[in-house]
């Protein structure tokens, strides 16, 4: 069994560029319903909007009070102004520091809090259009900035989440690749990957692979569960839309013995909240419980099966009433 | 040269998932900000949420002060919370008829405020998952739906746009195709399409061959104009991402001759917003007037070369300076 | 249970840009192999250059000889020197008149062999770039060329088969609703339809919708099942990447009470050829099967169901172990 | 100005899933061909399928006689029938060694030819389907026979061309990112990477960026040149549909002075074999010259602009008559 989380801004109101949807809630109102979730025990946070030291009391009274643990701080370096064409690679040097100090404010944050890692998503550092950056030297402030938070109290690790693109045209850490590279430039271990399923999804990824790839080259990860259609990062609710392909991801995620929080990313805005974090949930569980159930020895003989169609055959029997 | 308008709220302030771009405007702030785009001479104007009954006198004041043309009367369809899940397709009958009097009430006030059409983008009209929806009734709901509406005051023409997503993961009328298989069934020659450039490049149209199939079938067209990357309805300015296809896309408005608006339908998220719509503006007249100065007979016969390498090197010659 | 047919030559040897696929086959060996494949009994052959009235008396034995009925014949007009750029929107009207003979011809073959249709994919009618084609140009002639085929032997029905791309880089028929508008100009009911899945898919279209316009719009329609990832017709076994989305596309034809063939255009590339038309076959009825079990009126209670998640809830029950 | 060389067998007859292209050419019509090119001075060469050791001394003829350099030799792994489902991955470790043998003997080969390097595109490995791969045993595998094909002869440098899909539905090497990954952890600088400008594109990446990454992590590179429309290796002459995309690509070769050869990877189905090939040459040193012309140092300004309308007005003003 895997311990779920939520990102809790998706509990609350949440809007796209047309419309606006569910209702506002305050911290306490969104950890009630975190806790009407079936098997949800974790929350990442988002920091300086959702939580910060201003109430750095409540938050902590408020998750004793809720027995919520914190999966995560979530460090968000894109919506101030200055931040707004990229912060962490931004051509002004106060910029930078400034984006940089957010990622160690947090860490700070987390360690009042009793969580052990902090994340970023560099959505707001990209491009557009050809000629609009030069790719030199944002590769060069994304390792200067990042190396900087990073190096800052090693103990509560850094991890990267890359995406394709929103709410730039293009983000420049756009798969796990990509972040890796970075991540070895610097050198420095407690750097780390949020892997998000979506995210790699769309990027043309397979989440599978990225995780083995993460594994192989012994990177960090923390991971993030959703699904979409392969093109936007719609956040639906797990098994939704690639189902076989999530299988796979529990499979290996299990064979890599991940023992760290699966944090729902999946944004509620038309379907009932409760239920839809329950399916992300419960799926993931059902999927996980049933490969327990088959055996992962079973598992990795079929896998070794010559004759795909002689794979497929067992998937079908493993997993399919038909 | 083309009659240009822009979608006011462009103006103003505009959001997406994660942030918010630009100051709020009033509507007479909007309107001082188009008066300072050279060449920009019309609105469309969103109603009831920028433009109602309430504010009609004031409406049409600033209109003269400004000396400002409206375009098109845009009717948004998809905020109220019944219209959240569909407002045109909805089960429920009452809110399928409330959309259609909001489409009515935009007609009567087009009619009152001088303008000769309206323009409708069904965007929440769709659905997500599989087995979500039941297309037949769908289908048969929009057919209805759109019937009723374009009925009434068949002079003032109702403009449906098609778009491929958002905020729906799929919208029902997602390319001109299937727009023009609705229009024919229900058979009204007073409802027209509204081609959105962007909305046909990246739902993997091309927009002059959408245009010429309007031709083709004499159903009504007016046009939107922006840019992307084929994957998102960015709205980029016109040129930035596929410069070719909008050459070819502006000779065939030419070649139909074209006499409406073609309105700016571009979001100015981290650029000048003056500039950018001036951007619109500038690039789409200079490449009509480009064309003319070629003389449209000379890109017939281009175009009718049957070696492509031939007419490619006329291209480069008609429009690059290498 | 569905009539399970296969085109024949994906029996035999096959090729991409860079390799060889299997092992040519003589017709009568291909027919050998089609009778291993459990549950298979019919064929789409190939004309002229599989059959033709020079081996037609050898192709009535082999029919005979292991009883198999000719579901559709394929008529290709892409292969021919003088189609390769386009047979039936070239701008050489003796080129396009070729090219109707040989649908024509495709007729009187599939008369004298028992059949009751034809069916063409036009792959070659198409462009690559902006200002190759005059799309006003080309629309006319698909309206003539398909005009003249059809109306040719009406008792031998006509099936357009769609496509975005392959062998041109945007084949001009590349949707439903598109094929749709132009048989609808032409006005012919003994046009059809050909929606092969995958092509539909890979348009980045639901199978099942493009299905269910086509019912609304009294069109006839020909199956084609097979499988792909959305990006390209990689021709995949089916459900092997879109299961959920096929199941939906097997109870809309249920739904719609679909009396005829489905035809596997699949590619057994590196795959037991026998295994994988069998996997066609027996998960598509499987599928089937699980319906019936369920029973239409209880999806339709589904469907119905307000909060999708509760629908979702009911599609894991009915066709999940887990 | 570039030096320009071509991927010889696209000069001779080529094929899709569905038709044939042009005319058979022995090596010394290609040759003839070749040199037919204005401004066509280099060959990448196919090992072991047109150039080998049985007709070496007829290859060392034939470049001295038209005058020929050999800009690499391309090693093709994909082809036996025991590499067709992945020769470098296969799990047999026979054929892996007999893959990592013919990058050796094509080392062998460079030098015998007077070639200073080697690149290979491992298209066949790769999967399409889930559970088809163990991707720790694939990743390990593609580690190690890379590692031994790249440290014989390392002054014969090997590169790897990544490549997104095809033949595979999903290629392992599939963008510079990972590419990169690799080869630092093999950890040998003469394994570098062939960026093919298509590759980079239809996966969804920037050319241009991905050159940066590979110059900004010291790695090796080579290039090939080409065009597509982002969804597919179409292999289009330069230029065709990314115009922009290509000008910044060039302006980055530039700025990091690459002095290698740009080899034509493009293919010419419908167009005139020589005038294509010559429109990549000419248009690249066109676009080249112009570069120089308005001067690298007035770039980088524009470049450095705060506000992208800006530099657009420049771009419109360096690249565009209108």
């Amino acid at each position: 069994m895997f311990k779920h989380a939520v990102i809790t801004p998706f509990l609350g109101q949440t809007k796209d560029r047309f419309s606006e949807y569910n209702e506002p809630k305050t911290l306490e109102q969104k950890f009630q319903t975190l806790r009407m979730i079936e098997g949800m025990t974790g929350a990442e946070l988002v920091y300086p909007y959702e939580v910060n030291f201003d109430n750095l009391s409540e938050v902590k009274l408020l998750l004793a009070k809720y027995d919520i643990k914190v999966a995560c701080i979530n460090v968000n370096v894109k919506v101030e102004p200055e931040f707004k064409s990229g912060g962490l690679t931004s051509p002004d040097k106060a910029v930078r520091e400034r984006a940089v100090s957010f990622i160690k404010e947090a860490k700070d944050f987390a360690q009042a809090v009793g969580a052990d890692k902090v994340q970023c998503c560099p959505l707001s550092d990209g491009y557009e259009f050809s000629f609009q950056a030069d790719y030199t030297e944002t590769w060069q402030r994304l390792c200067e900035t990042f190396a900087a938070a990073g190096e800052y109290k090693p103990e509560i690790p850094l991890f990267i989440e890359f995406k394709p693109n929103e709410v730039r045209g293009r983000c420049y850490l756009d798969n796990a690749a990509k972040t890796i590279c970075l991540i070895k430039d610097i050198g420095n271990p407690n750097i780390g990957v949020t892997l998000d399923y979506g995210h790699s999804l769309y990027g043309d990824n397979n989440p599978a692979e990225e995780l083995a790839l993460l594994n192989a080259l012994d990177v960090k990860y923390y991971i993030h569960i959703n699904d979409n259609d392969g093109k936007w990062d719609w956040d639906y609710f797990c098994g939704s839309r690639s189902l076989m392909q999530y299988i796979e991801f529990i499979y290996y995620l299990k064979k890599f013995n991940y023992q760290g929080w699966l944090t729902s990313d999946t944004s509620p805005t038309r379907w009932d909240i409760v239920k839809m974090f329950e399916a992300n949930v419960n799926m993931t569980n059902r999927i996980s419980a049933r490969i327990d159930e088959i055996g992962m020895s079973n598992f990795e003989e079929s896998l070794h099966k010559k004759e795909y169609m002689d794979i497929w055959a067992d998937l079908q029997s493993y997993f399919m009433k038909f």
